[in-house]
């Protein structure tokens, strides 16, 4: 079921710099893009169109689109609160666009002010407004259910709300559902079960990825169990960027560094150069000197005799 | 394969503290080590019996080992290099005495200036001393294969060697061996892979139990593979203290509190109360206050409606 190759899906640029106090350069972030790109990776959320007021860090994610849109072979995806988010994705040239859906409608209500119904209605706009788009232009559009393991506000959330929302997410439109652990509630059983509950509500190709911080240090456990369970794309954040800057070292995504560690070590293939990945950190330091970057790998260092995953070779 | 419990196996009071420059007073280990077991860890590595000069952190283990005996329910573990060691764990009146043989000949040397033959004489010699007992003061006997995954000397150990150092333990008399990733080297894959070779060589009954690192980072993702191939003790450090002191919060043990928090989580009991566990690091922070202590889940706190495992029914 587990598959010789994973995707790593970068969430730095978004989900690290928008919980940075300050506010990264636009060149320095084309810089970090760019040298991450070359490192290997393959797929960056770059950023997100929400209000520049509310987010201020985020302010420049059409200038990044563009510029990051013209690296070749990197998969460019961005975050959107709302149907005026993905026309500005859109125009921009985003190749993915991703619509959260807080599955504790208490933190929906709080985090974009609007109900589960009111998302769904967000869904279907910005479905048919890709449907309306030439199909070489058109992104790919994922529903992705937040806290699913878990609020904050409102404790473990009723797993009959999870699936529904995900039927109603494709029902509306959107391409794959993906699985958020945001609040780092979740554990590797429960990891197994929903994972399995919602394939069996929306068809096991419906969700291939997962977003999973590491609030708790479960996090790299949380991925070996989704990957076991044949889950190919994982979010992470360079540095461990991200989370709740109230708790340091605690709330932040996975670190990229030590996941792509633990893959390449399984002989699973990411086609990243973990040193080059790690010299990355370099740019954020020097653009966001406050910031501490976390990460165990790259404090350890490689193994001595570490190879990493043999690198696919390519059918004739 | 898996069990609905597990025995969590701390080892601070011996890996943790004689990593730490500051010695811990011997009534501040005895509070410790009380509160632990108050806590419900059912079996703590309580100290080594080393030479003085070389580890004065643990001069005190004679006495350490008297007091914890008295503790109902505890079993007592000791580290000893050697014969000599054994002899004096066996007069304090330890429960386990574990023996560890570095799989890295290069490494063994360096530690304890014992090559692989004169190690294996070392375990001849204290399981016959065990054989000499009556049967009631009979330790449990372990020899640990250390630098199992790897060493920071030689690189990767070649399985051969590992495997024939199993098999030459068990011929010596120990009870079981373990299997330790002193140098964090380790990943998921590899601890599937080498669990299964070394009960392929000596006995599936005879491995049941990992020391492992959280060096970079893997800790609890090797625990959840272990687990998931049929291991039932986890050794794991309060706060991960231990390891190497020139890398903070990265070399240490796997936290103690992550640990019970990720099997508690799973609905695996591990018979620990987590908000007594947590509550012991205060006696640790008082007793050594230049000593950071690490751990996830001691930081963010426990989710809103957190249970754990449901406790097991005793069969009537």
């Amino acid at each position: 079921m587990t598959k010789s190759s994973v995707l790593i899906s970068e969430v730095g640029p978004r989900d690290g710099l928008q919980n940075c106090d300050a506010i990264m350069p636009t060149a320095e972030k084309k810089r970090w893009i760019t040298a991450l790109a070359q490192a290997g990776v393959k797929e960056i959320e770059v950023g997100s169109f929400v209000s520049p007021k509310l987010l201020p860090q985020m302010a420049d994610t059409g200038e990044i689109v563009r510029h990051a849109i013209e690296i070749p072979d990197l998969e460019v995806a961005v975050l959107v609160p709302n149907l005026k988010g993905a026309q500005r994705a859109i125009e921009a040239g985003a190749h993915k666009i991703t619509l959260p859906l807080s599955v504790s409608e208490t933190h929906s209500l709080r985090n974009i002010r609007r109900t589960h119904d009111q998302v769904i209605e967000e869904a279907e706009a910005i479905s048919n407004l890709i449907k309306g788009l030439p199909e070489s232009q058109r992104p790919h559009f994922e529903g992705s259910l937040s806290t699913a393991f878990g609020c904050t506000l409102e404790g473990p959330i009723d797993e009959a709300i999870i699936l529904r929302n995900a039927e109603r997410l494709m029902a509306a439109g959107c391409d794959e559902v993906g699985l958020s652990d945001t609040t780092g509630y979740g554990d590797p059983g429960a990891m197994r079960h929903l994972i399995r509950a919602v394939r069996a509500a929306v068809g096991h190709e419906n969700l291939t990825g997962v977003h999973l911080h590491n609030t708790r240090g479960l996090g790299l456990a949380n991925v070996l169990a989704a990957y076991e369970e044949g889950i190919t794309t994982f979010d992470s954040s360079l540095g461990g960027l991200g989370g709740c800057p109230t708790a340091p070292g605690a709330s932040g995504n996975v670190v990229t560094e030590d996941l792509v560690f633990m893959f390449e070590s399984m002989g699973v293939d990411t086609g990243i150069d973990l040193d080059a990945l790690m010299a990355t950190r370099d740019i954020v330091s020097a653009a966001l000197p406050g910031e501490e970057l976390y990460g165990f790998t790259p404090r350890a260092g490689l193994p001595l005799g570490y190879k990493g995953a043999p690198v696919p070779v390519a059918a004739e």
